[in-house]
């Protein structure tokens, strides 16, 4: 699917397609140095783009591959503007960044993609649902509330998904209230209450927007959530539903896409209920997790698309070579400190399964460590490997907690 | 194809098995920094394995990606020995290394993979071709030569193939020599001279040998040579040749990665005369151009095949997903200075197609600064799309020479 919209300004086009980035003097400016950085490095390297990393941590994932790494805040204005001068084009890989310095750095000339003006609206995410309703994008009902005490005098029917509106990531922030007592624990901080869904499945569609004005959809993709962490067991590609129910989620996920007029990827995630409607839960603007299994069974990585999309190259192959699924390492409960990979070879003996490194030092229950691929011709098979991959490996450490 | 041989001891398997790689404190040591260097790194990061590369230019390739980059020369005894002394385990990415310190090394109980024995059967070309007649593996008839008036004093039917001994690669060091002018004109250095082999086509197999003693075999690739540069323009995989001959192809490269009981890559380059005789051309102990193509289009890399080798994890799927072919990027002739990529966005709009830039600012005629991975369902399309890729694309710079 190919759409074509003016999304930067001609001129700004013409500067894109002039920009020689291939062994270049050419700068790309990353926020963030997590695993998502890590992953788009390869690509870097594979087209000798020289890339500047910006990260809190001196044990970041991304501190190797980028050709420059430095250490700050993210959420510092002067951190992020002076890091943003030194570039040529500046992309996150994650959400909690200062946009007011994205704000200064754009409105001097600054290529940021994407643009602080979508982060805004995906950063928090009380504005986020908001949005939605008023681009009548099907979504689950919500309230936003300023802090716990404003939630705590409403009336909100049991049960309902609490999230605090801002800095929450990979289901820190998100908690099933079901009870007044379980409201008592929750932080006094900026947040939504959200109608509970009852659904069949839980989708998700990467769509990828070029600062060129093409825009290309990945298959749909089925997730499974671990019962508490709260975080994706298996990521399952193509989605084993409906045709219809495809195009449906496929839709919507670019009607949202032209809603906010990103540009690179935007992972689109939904529910399907029991009706197969479809409702959009939430976004995130940057390669995502439900997009991993791309990389060994895609055409084009969605790593290698957000490259393409925020330097205005041609968008790559969305297709599937082979069926892939995507089954997270998160650290094992009970075990903290040096991590170990246990039976990591035992795992690596099947064919078409490739383990993903992250590179954090220190497993702690539920810290997402690494993921593993698995892809094969056939669907069935790949799923019967993946919950062979799921009960053999498994992340832990000499020291017990 | 799965052989099990007693390669390394079983004290050494031991040793290997209980090694913890992945981000752990191991260290992988790497003598050469190239494309080859750059490549494997890319599996090294994907597993957080720690490396350490040894070259002699600030600018190589593979200055980002390794977790420490050290500038030395690959031939010079104390500088290979000292480097060997700093890490776990010493692999290459070029022969041309002082194999005296890798001796020294070995005797004092590194690993080193491909081992010092191997390595020295491989490096001089007459040693090389001695071998395959000792062996009983078919090869072309050669004579060897200490230097050039060894070879002028001798009795020689035009035309033949000189290769000198050591220290050639990429087509350099190779030269078909019809008459007594083009004698004159060939360097005065220890050479072999070779009956020239008229064939229907070069193949290739890549043979993954482990530590451990499991062997497999990439699928027999096809090669195009340019006609005056000697470098290989198209990289077919597979090869479009009868199944007898690809079983046979694939059982002498066996033989050849038995009879050096080599860890690691061996790729294996043949020749198939037109009475579909298969000779044994030469060989590389490492990741090869010739298994580039597998980035993509294979379940598991070479790349990612040669590290799983040489650290005794168990091999990957060596089967394609899809057909692949390679074009090699080679500077345009009439060109010197910083590279530029001209039409890398033409080419990057066709479905299936990669490009790999190896991060040389400089082109220079025939210098290879990239390859282009086509892969597609189709092998027709493919090789259809590879033209085309080779039509467009050209490594320029801004400086005629």
């Amino acid at each position: 699917m190919i759409f074509e919209f003016e999304i930067v300004s001609l001129h700004q086009q013409l500067q894109l397609q002039r920009m020689n980035y291939f062994s270049s003097d050419f700068k790309l400016g990353i926020l963030g140095g997590g695993q998502l950085g890590k992953m788009l490095l390869a690509e870097t390297r594979k087209f000798d783009i020289q890339t500047y990393i910006l990260d809190p941590s001196r044990e970041a994932p991304s501190q190797f591959g980028a050709t420059h790494f430095s250490i700050g805040d993210l959420m510092d204005f002067n951190t992020v503007y002076e890091f943003g001068k030194k570039v040529d084009l500046l992309t996150i890989e994650i959400e909690n960044v200062n946009l007011d310095a994205l704000d200064k750095l754009e409105a001097e000339g600054q290529k940021v993609f994407p643009s602080p003006k979508t982060l805004r609206l995906i950063q928090n995410k009380g504005i986020q649902k908001d949005f939605y309703v008023q681009h009548n994008i099907p979504t689950s009902a919500h309230q936003r509330f300023v802090n716990l005490d404003d939630l705590k005098s409403n009336c909100l029917t049991f049960p309902f998904v609490w999230k605090c509106a801002q800095f929450g990531y990979d289901g820190n922030g998100v908690k099933v209230v079901r009870s007044i007592d379980d409201i008592g624990n929750l932080p006094n901080v900026e947040c939504v209450a959200e109608q509970m869904v009852s659904f069949k499945n839980e989708l998700a569609v990467i769509v990828a927007r070029s600062a060129s004005g093409e825009v290309k959809t990945y298959p749909v993709v089925e997730m499974e959530f671990h019962p508490e962490a709260n975080q994706v067991e298996y990521v399952i590609c193509p989605a084993r539903i409906d045709t219809k129910v495809a195009q449906k989620a496929t839709e919507i996920a670019l009607q949202v896409s032209k809603a906010y007029n990103h540009v690179g990827l935007l992972a689109v995630e939904m529910f399907q209920t029991h009706d197969n409607e479809i409702l959009v839960n939430e976004v995130a603007p940057r390669p995502h997790n439900s997009g991993h299994y791309s990389i060994e069974a895609s055409y084009t990585s969605q790593f290698e698309n957000h490259l393409r999309a925020i330097l205005g190259l041609p968008l790559g192959n969305t297709a599937s070579k082979v069926a892939g699924i995507m089954v997270n390492l998160v650290g094992a409960e009970g075990y903290s400190g040096n991590v170990i990979y246990e039976n990591i070879e035992k795992i690596m003996a099947i064919d078409g399964v490739t383990p993903h490194i992250y590179g954090k030092k220190e497993t702690r229950p539920f810290r997402k460590m690494g993921h593993v691929t698995i892809v094969n011709e056939d669907m069935k098979e790949a799923r019967r490997i993946a919950e062979e991959v799921k009960n053999s490996i498994k992340v832990i450490s000499k020291k017990l907690l």
